[in-house]
């Protein structure tokens, strides 16, 4: 008789945003003529450039004549989007080949994929809070015990806390794999070239692998800040780098991003090159590469046109940022991040729990954040805002929390 | 220390079409004049049709506002392409309802992923030969011992066989899993409803789950053989379909697919609609939905026009195996498939192995095809032709064949 993957039952009550869609939708059917305000998944809102659509169009025209049309391609991807992904690393000073990057449909499917070439016996460090994705493919492929007191047994949790500036201190215990998210979902925080050195030399040292996500560096403003977990020396042995176009290019539903393996990475046994080898043999049987007219827009987005409107792109919604914590500041909230990624990170006033906030943002003022509890243990306290969304609209939840959030 | 996945390395050498890459590479370096012609991967050849490809710039077109702009879609698919779906079932008398299917990248990376929602001690069957995507995702899963003789231990083999009609008698001990491809990759045969409703009855009694593999159902040109599992009376408790836009409307680079999961299937110890929730939340966390620009051609495929000109792209791949199998009856090959499938299934000529008749159908002829034994050792003395292929490039190598072919 067929049975069910019994790890499944140990995740929690189901992932993050479809719980957030689902209060908000049992509020709109308790108050129908409300309007609500959406700053709770970090979903991009504006149009894609047009020279980046124009390198879609491109591709799709090349799909309608048997001369210029291709079908399978590499599933490590197309090898001019390789090189100009190389180019663009090169551009902020950092070497990496273009034989080390797989382009894929995501940084979500990939960091939620990266684990299933390691050994479900590692043990695994997560900063927390963190983007859930981390946390539950480690729990529905077998490497945790259930969750007691929301942490999932056998997960070495980093608490990342107003005290350290939301960037961990090493793991306390011997770990194996670590995820470290830069800028971070959720909470905003840029790890330094000293911080990310300390996790290195740890994962050299102990022979740990770093899996590093980028998908929020084009937010970086402060050019002192690493773009990459390669800016730091030594992080090709120990460190694997996941990345997107989602947010910068407006292609969270085109779907693109990339995994760089370096070829000098080793894990426990294996020789330089074996580990990206395995990241191959992975996406040769569980993926068949990124579409081929979306891997024409990718191209587009890293021509010296299509990165002039993503910089455009992603100054606008920096600015939201700045609208947001202002906003909050005047009402004395007391936020983090939003400087350099397009996240704000707030202490929930009076010291409400995650859930309530929530419940009293969308209640009193008609605007959806994300409850910091959602990413962890250590979020319980705090508040997600993203900056992803219409200038008037980010405005108008701005003005409705300055007004009728009621702090008592 | 970081220690890989064990179960990769008791993969073969490799996935097959990179090896059959890596050999036709090595024969054009010692050959630089010689053109070879493929007739190996399953990949298609003709343009994608004009209503098609407007689907894809109409979706495009729409994220160059920000009025029309959309971001992350579900991970479901849009709910317009899967009622689509739905009545492009029916338009076969068969009820899927759109709420029971996904939208995918592909039939490739759902075959390869739908493992994951099940226990790793079920004992899976698959067919012998079969597409090797089926096996190597459970040999990294680790569901199987190491290969002996070509069979990884643990996992079932039910060979398909000249003497059965290259379809298997049931499993000659209880499985939990089968894989079921129909039209079969690589043999081309069709299952009837009366062998399908033996597995189904199997499955019922057994309380297993069938993996029904139907990417190929466009080809069918016999209405008396059915399209779908769910043709079959009480599927909808017992199986799971996976499908693809690939072959029939040139998608294979474009990616698009759909998996069915019924709302009624069981498995151990679970309620109708258990197994779906399961599948959902795979996809939630690992897979963050279809491009949104791909889907837009989707539906423009299940448009009535875009129907008519996927047909005339089948018919063209179906005169293409006509050809194909006319040329090898002319110098006295058996052959299989062909009729409902796009691909020729050979008999080695004089029992030369599958690798053997490989090198020299590349040497005499500069025809590439594809081992019979690298979809299992019931494959072995076989050889798999596709029928993807311009006409000209198609009736080239068939006339090789027919005047080069040494079969003395």
């Amino acid at each position: 008789m067929a049975k069910i993957n019994p790890h499944y039952s140990k995740l929690g009550s189901g992932y993050l945003f479809p719980e957030i869609a689902r209060r908000t939708r049992s509020f709109l059917s308790e108050h129908p003529d409300a309007t609500v305000m959406r700053l709770g998944i970090g979903d991009t809102t504006e149009a894609i450039p047009g020279p980046i659509l124009e390198g879609i169009r491109e591709a799709t025209d090349k799909l309608g004549s048997p001369r210029t049309y291709s079908g399978y391609g590499d599933s490590e991807g197309q090898m001019p989007l390789r090189e100009a992904l190389s180019n663009h690393y090169h551009g902020f000073g950092v070497d990496v080949p273009a034989g080390d990057i797989w382009i894929s449909d995501g940084a979500k499917s990939d960091s939620a994929n990266i684990q299933s070439i390691f050994a479900t016996d590692n043990v695994v460090a997560v900063q927390d809070p963190a983007y859930p994705v981390y946390v539950d493919s480690q729990v529905m492929s077998g490497r945790t015990g259930p969750a007691v007191d929301g942490c999932y047994e056998g997960l070495v949790y980093m608490p990342c806390t107003e005290d350290n500036g939301f960037f961990p201190e090493l793991p306390d215990r011997k770990v194996d794999l670590i995820y470290i998210c830069s800028p971070n979902n959720p909470t905003g925080a840029v790890a330094t070239h000293e911080q990310l050195k300390m996790f290195v030399d740890y994962a050299i040292e102990n022979r740990a692998i770093i899996l590093f996500d980028s998908a929020y560096a084009a937010f970086i403003q402060d050019d002192t800040l690493p773009r990459s977990i390669y800016a730091i020396e030594g992080a090709r042995t120990c460190a694997i780098e996941i990345s997107s176009f989602s947010k910068y290019a407006g292609f969270t539903g085109v779907r693109l991003g990339w995994t760089i393996v370096p070829e000098e990475l080793v894990a426990e046994g294996t020789s330089p090159g074996e580990v990206k080898a395995l990241w191959t043999r992975r996406q040769n049987t569980f993926f068949n590469g990124a579409s081929n007219v979306v891997q024409g827009g990718g191209l587009a987005a890293l021509s010296d046109e299509g990165l002039a409107a993503c910089r455009m792109l992603t100054t606008y919604y920096m600015e939201n940022a700045a609208i947001i914590q202002e906003g909050l500041d005047r009402v004395g909230i007391t936020t983090f991040g939003g400087k350099n990624a397009p996240y704000v990170w707030m202490k929930n006033p009076n010291g409400l729990d995650s859930w309530t906030f929530f419940d009293k943002l969308l209640g009193e003022c008609h605007v959806v954040g994300t409850p910091g509890a959602g990413f962890g243990p250590s979020g319980e306290g705090y508040f997600r805002l993203s900056a992803f969304g219409h200038r008037d609209h980010v405005k108008t939840a701005v003005a409705s929390i300055t007004s009728n959030l009621k702090l008592g």
